[in-house]
């Protein structure tokens, strides 16, 4: 049996994004809904506190545009980077829906429109699949409080403030018609990656591996689609990804764009590497990609999005990362 | 549309555990497959590389029992309790298998087997749900380690060193018929409990909202089950969800177990309010109950894995402790 899994009846009804001030900045800027223009708190006094308002702010505000009541959304997909999913749990709890929490790190929002996509097929249940990561909040949990102010290594990623909401939902459902009609899951790569501030280099062989499965079973070439988006390769991982898909046989490059890549304005932003965190895939799709997809200027999107698989902790016990890429194709019905 | 999801073809055709010293001298101790008896470490230099290697262990052993080699397995969703879920990530990453990261704390083997039943049902995949806990890396990630010898209060739990995996298959697969007919998932609740060592009242409105629900929906009454098993309410959580239930106008006092109960002589291993953790409800599902129904001594059980979602910095930063219970029902086939 094929990886590939064909999903009859999932389509995105609505999609939304909360960001921070530097990705309101950034060349995406226009389209975000929801921005904190002060200080990226939203009103709370603690960083994990403001990414739990993130996702509470998104999700209302996807449910808002599918014109959804609480009674009328079935079940929620939501996970994020913080210790024990907590933005996903404090954010969504006052939501009187089932809530099932995932894990996919940087990977979560196509994990989650993965799985949305697969319960609603089965289901015919309206899904909601949310996602969110805070610079702050990650930062002082996996590296140092930003107030420090470490310097950063050149290959190093921008944990984004973003959130992102999407509803999935079964056909003849009311909303805008992008249709998500396979996924598939991703495999966890161990390719003995031990820097923690190269991501992009962990998490692009995940990537290749995904890819490379689905182009071989669908037996559709690079070219076929509009773009093949990963999640938050970054600058360095994105080369990675396009040199060792070259070594396998597949030229992907004219079609290659990574969100990591896409949100900031990398250069006059001085953002090393790129964009990473789970928000950073989530606000892209969730917005600019989805946006290209409903107005018509694209039609065929595959979407990998890519996490690493370790903690603070594995790292000092001398483990390395695995990454993992979980791929979403969507396209404009 | 009502909360209960059928699942028209979803059977456990192998379970296994694997566990610690305590947990194998306990009541259960003839149930479980694979222990250590000497130290728990699993022959690992760290408690987390231990967890890791117990999962791997119970992942090769149900796969043993299905007679499965990796290619005939399709899925895995694993999760547990460590910071960023690396007992699942570390422990099953060189399984050649796609990989999707759960988190639903102490109800994770609910959440998996909920998660496996409906893609095995619509994708006619083979999954397996994989979780796990060590009472050593729990402990010192969200209480103190245990080399410490801290006073453990009246109403505290013990984490369970477990780890447990379920082969989830569609019809017609090998093995043998425990049947999952349906599954609900659990809504957040949150009880305004701010006591860590107090797991049992976080978690049991959650239980109570899930079993009403279900009740209510299926129009059956406690009485027309084997039993309805919690995860790890523990006597404390047992007591006061017995109480809400009765409240609401339910009375499942005489069907009523609790995975945290059973799985230890409470009084002579000197156990406090009893079992929890991922592996509690893990291990007792997969080799006790599932027993029960295989043998023909059970053939209807209403499972509710119950989880708090909180983490050690939410609770110091003042919030409260919000539980949730996903629901998994099984019968003989």
């Amino acid at each position: 049996m094929g990886d590939i899994i064909k999903t009859d009846s999932a389509y995105i009804t609505a999609s939304s994004s909360v960001v921070g001030s530097l990705e309101k900045a950034g060349p995406l800027g226009e389209y975000f809904d929801i921005w904190d223009e002060k200080d990226d708190t939203f009103g709370k006094d603690s960083w994990e506190k403001s990414e739990s308002e993130m996702q509470r702010l998104a999700l209302k505000c996807s449910m808002e545009k599918a014109v959804l009541s609480e009674g009328e959304l079935d079940v929620i997909f939501a996970g994020d980077l913080i210790n024990q999913c907590i933005s996903s749990g404090y954010g969504l709890v006052d939501f009187d829906v089932p809530f099932l929490g995932i894990y996919g790190a940087c990977s979560t929002c196509a994990e989650g429109l993965l799985l949305s996509s697969v319960f609603s097929s089965y289901t015919k249940k309206r899904c909601a699949a949310v996602t969110s990561s805070h610079n702050c909040s990650a930062e002082r949990q996996f590296r140092f409080p930003v107030e420090y102010g470490s310097q950063r290594t050149p290959t190093s990623q921008w944990t984004v403030t973003g959130a992102a909401s999407f509803i999935v939902s079964p056909k003849n459902d009311r909303g805008e018609r992008v249709k998500i009609v396979d996924v598939m899951a991703g495999k966890s790569i161990d390719a003995g990656i031990t820097d923690v501030n190269n991501m992009g280099a962990a998490m692009a062989p995940a990537a290749a591996d995904t890819i490379q499965r689905y182009l071989t079973e669908s037996k559709r070439d690079a070219e076929s689609f509009d773009c093949i988006v990963t999640g938050d390769l970054g600058l360095e991982g994105s080369s990675i990804l396009l040199e060792i898909m070259k070594k396998k046989g597949f030229d992907i490059s004219s079609k290659h764009r990574d969100c990591g890549v896409e949100i900031y304005d990398i250069e006059k932003q001085d953002m090393h590497a790129g964009g990473s965190g789970c928000g950073c895939s989530g606000v892209t799709v969730a917005s600019y990609f989805t946006d290209k997809l409903k107005k018509g200027e694209m039609s065929d999107i595959l979407f990998v999005g890519t996490g690493a698989l370790m903690n603070a902790m594995s790292l000092q016990q001398g483990n390395s990362i695995p990454g993992i890429g979980h791929l979403v194709h969507m396209v404009r019905e």
